[in-house]
């Protein structure tokens, strides 16, 4: 019923009254009353004037789930979100999800994390209410050594909605870093639950700094305020990225990885460039020059021999 | 101190007194007597004759900790134990144990499944107290793709222990059965939560069919009990292969994959034989000739051409 109020207020350029409303809803003006008390104790600006009714001025710049819900243009992802304020790490919560058989499109979304993790258990800086922290779940039909494709197709979704979004131009550096300018805006991390033969399901991990200040960033990292100059609306931007998400993934179910991996050659800042990847405690250097079916990436050496990574950290040279 | 108390008992062949039984532990003799109580309530019977004491004169045919961890040979395969009468599926426990930090080597263990499941999520029957079923929590450096290695592991592990407690002769049927006299004995299954590029924790469940009866298996199932027509120490054939996992994972870490798949080789009802493997819905017919360093079955087709399979149902031919 809150939702249905805040709808209203959404729709509604100018005042409505309470008695139109408890007329639409079929509920009483007190219990009206009582709604409108709550949304305004969740941060939501709500102005009363009598004969007039009531006005929504403000949303508060929360990422609860109606203000997700509103306006999603997805089929099924984000449209069951578990929302906190806070959480240890929203990866957990949903393997957790996960194996309790959550549908696929699940989210797990939380204003600040205090185990956020990327890759490998690095620790994941999530200042609060700044970034877009969020977890996805899928379930499709995959083998495990097939999952890092489902970290270039987030990639690739993370760069459109943030194109949409905000115009500024985005790369991906393999395998799961968001750049803008060669500096860290974000990340996709890629989790699976599976038998040997089969992914049971995977958690799609989504760090992005938004209006994170300079302050409260590492020194090689960046956020969308920064390159900017403004705000930017978190809401929006996660529901870009669900249906971005969802578009991909639709893509990929249907006809394959190619186009995916078109799209992901596109937003690459990786291929093409005279790299030096980590992979444990193993050097290879060389031009990267692709990426395959798998996901991994394919990397000429000075001998000519192409060798083919399928994880590690990626560095620039010259 | 229940434990201590028991371990008292079966170290002691005749007699012990209360009152010696509370020196030794430093405990009342009425703190003696009532563990003696609750050891009588979960099975074991123990006599008592005034001047004389207490006898241990039989234990509860049960998976109990205490029954598991005595003599059991093991550093740490087994040694936390989490014990159910009934389970949904000690996978599903093991599972949300390991997404805990549970340490590798802990064990989840059930006397019946109501929800037991084998490969695929077949369904797994679990007849009380008359088989064995429990899950062993892994945490090795392997990529995801490399866990299927852990699944022929633990099927030598089983045909060593069962060898061992039973002199049946026990053979593997690629990837996951156990196998005496081209009747199913029992599975290994294999589970992971993973990152795309490093396992996070691996699960092995393994299911044997003890002392099941006739009546209880499905048609072309069997039990050590019908093979060997006299019932087993399910206790016994738990520390077995507790014992074999240990010392094969050891192995596997110190010297890699070969030794593992010599001994796989050894036990294998499938190499050598005219198949059918049957893999969602394809089908290749050949002779199975060899696994791979991935434990992938080689089979070589009429057309000559050698294919590698990494997951089906095998059925042999003619």
């Amino acid at each position: 019923m809150r939702d249905r109020i805040l709808e209203y207020l959404k729709k509604t350029d100018s005042y409505i009254s309470g008695e139109e409303l408890s007329r639409h809803l079929k509920v009483s003006r007190a219990a009206v009353w009582k709604h409108i008390q709550e949304l305004r104790l969740s941060g939501y600006e709500i102005v009363a004037v009598p004969h007039l009714g009531y006005h929504l001025t403000a949303c508060p710049d929360k990422l609860l789930p109606q203000e997700i819900s509103f306006g999603l243009e997805t089929k099924s992802f984000g449209k069951k979100i578990y929302y906190y304020d806070t959480i240890g790490s929203t990866m957990d919560a949903a393997m957790e999800a996960g194996l309790k058989g959550a549908l696929e499109g699940t989210v797990i979304i939380a204003e600040t994390q205090t185990k956020g993790r990327g890759r490998l258990a690095r620790h994941w800086l999530s200042p609060k209410y700044k970034g877009i922290y969020f977890s996805l779940i899928l379930r499709p039909k995959l083998l495990p050594q097939e999952t890092p494709r489902l970290t270039l197709l987030s990639a690739v979704a993370v760069c459109e909605a943030i194109k949409e979004v905000s115009r500024l131009d985005v790369n991906i550096k393999w395998p799961n870093d968001i750049l803008i300018n060669e500096k860290k805006l974000g990340g996709i991390l890629t989790e699976l639950s599976a038998e040997t033969d089969e992914v049971r399901f995977i958690v799609i991990g989504i760090g992005i700094n938004v209006n994170t200040d300079k302050t409260q960033a590492l020194p090689h990292a960046t956020s969308l305020k920064e390159e900017n100059g403004e705000t930017i609306s978190r809401a929006a931007l996660v529901k870009a990225i669900l249906k971005r998400l969802e578009i991909n993934y639709q893509i990929f179910k249907k006809q394959g990885f190619h186009p995916i991996i078109d799209k992901w050659r596109h937003f690459s800042s990786t291929l093409g460039s005279r790299i030096k990847v980590t992979c444990q405690k193993e050097h290879i250097e060389g031009e990267a020059i692709d990426i395959d079916m798998d996901g991994g990436l394919l990397v000429r050496k000075d001998s000519g021999f192409i060798e083919k990574v399928m994880a590690g950290d990626v560095v620039k040279l010259g």
